[in-house]
């Protein structure tokens, strides 16, 4: 059960609340985030709702959830939310295009890449400066040099970025250089790095595990919002399974499902999910089509070079046409691409 | 390797074929379609690829194909196949309807749903008398009555009918009512029912088995094509995953990959795949999107009393407005709705 | 809910059972086993207990069974099934020893395994005269006359034996060779082919198939029992997982819970599991170790020219120590190797 | 490839390899571990190979290791490594039994468990003062609470203890309660918390990921190696996969081919792989027989009403009877249980 309270609710105004539950024998945690506060409650919910909680200053609904995650579940808005970077809004209205090298190897590659996404119609670029490999041998990214790069391609293009973070210990400068900051799949459950995400209010892309249900993902996003971030995008990019001709399944499915339990937007990464350039166009438009609110691809100027992921990355001249039949199938499902803003709204603002 | 010869090969001309390859070492084994006659070579390929089997009367092309299947692979043909049911070609060049319910249980329930999906624009009827079911204690279908039931679909709606066959004791009388003779997912590789099946000369969709890889999947394809019949759709249905939510995960990857490796057509059961009503839609609008050549959809007229998988049937009244949606996406990536024809061409001949 | 009647329970008897229920409403089936007859009733379960079936002439024992499979529930019986074949019982009081070469290739190989199985210590022969393969174009046995090699395999050992079949027009010949029938994870669904084999009342081996659960395994048993033939071993061979480095992924924990769940015996595949040789000594002292009720191992006189599966099979030498080593564990966990029998009983009789 | 080095090697010593490599246009890196130096290199091997490295002050072994692991390859050692804690030794020559709560919720539970698994012959104690939860309302650990009941039962006790930690942020502390550090399935590639436990030299348990490889946990447990610390005993605990009966299926093939790639010793987890008190024992039956190098088990005194996993725990009365049956199975196999030490070596020192 989760009591939502205004952005103007006092301090008083929810010690209140709390201790009217904790005398009822429940447990709360609160969660104050830019537009709302949440207290949440853990316990005996038919007591709970026998409380008077509804007239209490500065409350404003309260609400029974029946899952084992609150504040990111449907039920505790009235409308989806929509995450906004720059002069782009991730949400249900629209669909948003971001696209950038996987990893950022090169000024030169980099931005090359960035220019290309932006002339083919991207809202946002990617480009990690950390990488997670999984042998401690591969490349492991540019790491800070990769971070000043990526600044770069955000400065000449006026587009904002997202970049991986790794560790607990770099949150703090990739925050600083990053429009929305993403976990990768592999730390979907690394609990102490989300809720430090959490903390520094920036938007998150948190990715889905390689073999995270539905629900531990949802639960996974929970330890973010309850920090007070509720910026949150999902991206799925595949489950692992027996098939062996891709690297992973993509599960289609996961967006609609989403959708329904969750008031948080969920994008898709054909490049990831794949491992395979000719796969990326089709998977990309069936993102679209059922329903994504985005898509992420991999794009590289000279993908038979590329440090890590080449086989997967589309070159900017395949990216063009592809944003423009995503186009096509946006409008024929009623839900356009996104606008492109007039300008940058500085980060950190 | 494969030799191609033409339909007015003779068996004098075969004869010779096989006895050069056999004389050099090889194996042999002779495919006889309607269009063309296939003899596959089996042994040292390089040793083959050195005889002068080219020149020989009858002779079309010698095709080499590295792959554990031949017939179906997509070099053994230079244009991808079509398979054509009464007036409906089931192809690459435009998207295909099917449609119907999942067990015929009445007459009643099943001209209530066959009118509907006529109404609604379906090209293909769907309704099956004999049941796979897991426990020997569920409903199995009405068998003979059903087939009967069947044939009153497609006589007052002019539409052809796919319908599937359990066992091989059955398919003489299934391929004598059915259009399009279906192998579910259990049967995949029940090889005995492949070549029974594929002795007929009916057009087969075979669905992908419950954990089949992609290449064992054209495999099982390859039992059918092996007794001379080309005329095989496949049905990805979705695979075994630990995902909870959704009966199976659609991996509609399948489909971009399945048609690089294989002349054949695929389409997408977005009902048995998900086992959820609401996701029905979305999937669809994906399987468009992604490039498969058709759809299969569960509908009924009143989901709550099925017999047979319910929770996953479209009504009637949801039908319409989702064929329509299919219908401007496959404008926006296309390859539009395929055509209706004038009438229906008398099964049999 | 089941009906358990006596084996001289005349077909009046029977019959007065059917016909009480079916005027309740509810469905029966019958299934007439050697040592009992069992009248299985569908529908209302709380109408059937209150009807005084109990106390009717020939009928042993009433009783409830809540899953959807019943003969082979553990409920069903007092104690767990022993399927006796030759002089070997195969169930929970002993650990019994299968093996032989996969497939049968030639005299000379089988009866060398044959006699290496039998210096061993093998209480059972195995050995495969039609093979299931993926592809169409792998060896897919000696048919006829590798039953023929499998008939004198028993002749010279005494020993009994289990082979593979494939589809319903091989079980005639399969059964009048075979002491026991295998029926292959492919074809674990394939309810035509297992309702053929519970008719020719030869006891039976039904492997798991690649993805099938615990549930469906059983369900799948109950077509065969539904025959009247409950002389059914369970074989659990490896599901089908992400793990590349074995071909399958050995489930031991099926063996507990089909000991919980069925009275019927559970044996280990170790070979045809791990796809290695390296791994067959170790799965299967496991195998001793977790309670199954056998193994049945690949052996080859020469694996490194094996037409089927050589990178498995032990060699004679190899199974020696093993079945040694399996020995004592087996006395260590309380349940010591089957004893021999002292000659053959004929087949057929 | 990697240059094995003394423990005697100086600095001046290791230079002068890394010199030589990077002349030659490799990269190097080097691990500095109590008993030996390694320096490992990546580029062109065949070039290294030809330079006279093994010749070199201080160098004991030149060893090429074709694998994206290196220090925890079999290769790269000539014995299998034990690991010593207290006066236990865990790897190949005995097997280790560890015991304990999952979670330690009170003083009494806790004790009480630790006395009950000192009597039935546990050599090592476990007990989780912080918690993995998926989700973010379920109990979460005493946390340093918690450490102070461990380190009261390894005061009692004499027995060494093993508790998990979480994130970066508790490592130090938890390494000066704990004698062997545990990393949880979900952080197996935490790679940032795997290096800073490394860098501690405190032994460290790395259990599987939930769908993690082989391969990719070996390369996990190199990530610690890398930081000069080889004292790691991996942990089994059992993958994702479509069966619902199990919490997750057990892979016993993991411990053969761990055995085969890598010196470290493996053990089993029968009670978090399965989920259920009634597979533990036959689970952990099967652990010894396929030559696990121990078992951890958890036990509650009422495990009705334990906070976290009660349905896995066995009650320290069955708990004893286990232990005497894996000694059984361990001395039919060869193998021992560990012998008790008579003392505790005091940790820190």
């Amino acid at each position: 059960m989760v009591v939502v309270m205004g952005s103007d609710a006092t301090d008083e105004m929810v010690r209140a609340v709390v201790d009217l539950v904790e005398d009822a024998g429940g447990e709360t945690f609160v969660s104050r985030g830019k537009n709302r506060t949440i207290v949440g409650l853990l316990g005996d919910t038919d007591r709970f709702m026998a409380l008077p909680i509804g007239g209490m200053p500065g409350v404003d609904e309260v609400i029974r959830v029946g899952k084992p995650y609150k504040l990111v579940a449907a039920e505790s808005r009235q409308t989806p939310s929509v995450v906004r970077v720059g002069n782009v809004a991730i949400g249900r209205d629209s669909f948003c295009v971001i696209a950038g090298p996987c990893a950022i190897e090169t000024e030169d590659q980099a931005m090359t890449a960035a220019r290309a996404a932006k002339a083919a119609g991207a809202h946002v670029l990617r480009g990690d400066a950390y990488k997670h490999r999984t042998s401690p041998y591969a490349f492991q990214g540019l790491a800070r040099r990769g971070l000043e790069i990526l600044a770069q391609m955000r400065a000449e293009t006026g587009l904002p970025v997202v970049t991986e973070v790794l560790q607990t210990s770099d949150v703090e400068i990739v925050a600083s250089y990053a429009d929305i900051v993403r976990i990768g799949a592999r730390n979907m459950q690394n609990f102490q790095l989300l809720r430090e995400i959490g903390k520094t209010g920036r938007p998150v892309m948190l990715k889905r595990g390689l073999s995270a249900t539905i629900e531990e993902w949802l639960m996974a996003a929970e330890y973010i919002a309850q920090q007070g971030n509720e910026d949150i995008i999902l991206c799925e990019r595949g489950i692992r399974t027996f098939e062996p001709m891709t690297r992973n399944t993509l599960d289609v499915s996961a967006v609609p499902l989403v959708h329904r339990l969750s008031h948080l937007p969920v994008i898709i990464d054909p490049s990831h999910s794949s491992g395979k350039k000719e796969l990326v166009a089709p998977l990309a438009l069936a993102a679209v089509a059922v329903g994504a609110d985005g898509v992420m691809i991999d794009i590289h100027p000279h993908p038979e070079t590329a440090l890590c992921d080449g086989p997967q990355a589309l070159t900017p001249d395949e990216l063009m046409p592809l944003v423009a039949e995503m186009g096509r199938v946006a409008e024929a499902v009623g839900r356009p691409l996104a606008h492109h803003g007039r300008g940058l709204s500085a980060v950190g603002e």
